[in-house]
């Protein structure tokens, strides 16, 4: 089975169609490269796009989004909610099959090197790709954001750039690139309008206070639906296991008279998670994802 | 996507090893085809194939698979627990991706009718592909096996052929070509050594005796693990779901005091299969199959 690389880097434009399919042709015209998903979210002003490819291609169509994003993204015109500091603002790679994670580091030390040479925008590692213990936190090294950055990065030791120059590009801003293992988006809707039920529940199980290990949860009151929801990001499904999140939000969600209604994955989840989720079902004893027909058709 | 049928022969040899090599051999010889699985069985003297291609390539690797059977296997000198009437004993084509049960229907009757014409062997039509109402049920087709058949087929309207000659292949008996929904084989083990616990169970839940549709079932008593089983062929997860399965025989159980020890899929299950359990475990909303990455980057 040939190595398979994801890619899912974050662009600070999310309104502008004709821009984010512009970045996305230039990504595709990469021999090899597969374009996996588009999401534009107008209200974050953001948007997510998720391609693989093998170990080399997969730098080179990384590079050439940098690129384009720089080319038509101004960071100092930007507006929207979620925190940022670039036009491309994250670059995360993503061992999917045949790759390890160190391969992921090596490959997003290559492609932050060359971002910052060739396109001289500061570039910051992160997570796996973390060269100082505190950048693992993709919060740290983003602090403040591109407005604060700016002065910071120039004069503050501590916010100086792992790659490229020691100065924001003007209208790029700066990069965080990182390696981390596939992210799964789960929420959990609860029969229930009281948004404490979904903050308290939030906090409980979420590892920066103390609970679920590569959990990050936020509780939100979803006013087209008249529901709370447990909100998560799981960051490592083979340490906390999506089995485990969902029947620790029930229970707790129980524990305070309250029930689950349903809960959605959203974008993509890998296969080896779903067969964990089937074999936990029916208590499955020696299941592995290679009994999956289509994986033995395709793979 | 390009289309993708399945093709699963079972063969009347499961011990000699170089006669089941020789065979894959020559339907792997078909440019496209994917062999997925080859399964040998001593104790019953039987093999089961696995294997995939288009609309076009897959009649010419079953084609091939059944010359080389009747050129290989002598069914005069086979010995085994397991009912059969030929050398190749049945050929069904079962629908995967971009392809409809009709389409599966039409290429089984393309190769049943070459089979026929250019290997000399009598075929019957069963199950979605059966000419005749009662050969739907591969039961009927194979009563009294090759030893019956080979006088019945002489005299017996009903046994009549639908292609081929109305004469038994001396060595090579005849076939059964059909096209059915992907079959998976689903055990459930139960805490106690109450053989009378699984039969009871598997009867009341199993199609043919007004239990659940689409689902064989039998009771067995495991030697080796000291516990009962209740051993299960699942003929169309989308008519009745594993979820439901599952559950039924769990509630049947506890309500003779007995837990469910672990369950097992033998060989292959579909993808969607595993996403529907998934998201039954979950009360995943509006999920599906195109959600999985692998899936993504391989289709």
């Amino acid at each position: 089975m040939p190595a398979i690389v994801e890619c899912v880097p974050n662009f600070s434009e999310g309104r502008r169609k004709d821009v984010i399919d512009r970045i996305v042709f230039s990504i595709r015209s990469v021999p090899g490269i597969k374009i996996l998903d588009v999401q534009m979210d107008p209200d974050h002003n953001r948007s997510v796009v998720t391609f693989a490819g093998g170990k080399e291609n997969i730098q080179e169509g990384a590079y050439r989004g940098a690129r384009a994003a720089s080319e038509l993204i101004d960071l100092t015109k930007h507006e929207g909610e979620h925190p940022r500091m670039g036009a491309l603002d994250v670059l995360p790679f993503v061992p999917i099959a045949g790759v390890t994670m160190e391969d992921c580091v090596e490959i997003a030390n290559k492609v932050g090197a060359r971002i910052g040479k060739g396109l001289k925008i500061p570039v910051y590692m992160y997570e796996a790709a973390a060269k100082r213990p505190e950048r693992a936190n993709l919060e740290n090294v983003r602090k403040g954001e591109f407005e604060v950055l700016k002065e910071a990065i120039l004069t503050d030791e501590s916010r100086y750039p792992d790659y490229g120059p020691r100065m924001i590009h003007p209208t790029a801003g700066a990069i965080a690139v990182g390696a981390r293992m596939p992210l799964i988006a789960f929420n959990i809707n609860l029969d229930s309008k009281d948004l404490k039920v979904a903050k308290e529940i939030a906090r409980k199980i979420r590892a920066s206070s103390g609970g679920m290990p590569k959990v990050k949860a936020l509780g939100f009151y979803l006013e087209a639906k008249g529901v709370v929801q447990v909100s998560m990001n799981l960051t490592d499904y083979t340490v906390t296991p999506i089995s485990k999140v969902f029947e620790t939000v029930k229970a707790e969600a129980e524990a305070r008279g309250v029930e689950v209604v349903e809960s959605e994955i959203i974008g993509l989840i890998p296969l080896d998670a779903v067969c964990d989720l089937a074999a936990k079902f029916l208590k499955l004893g020696g299941f592995s994802s290679n009994q999956v027909l289509e994986r033995r058709i395709w793979a």
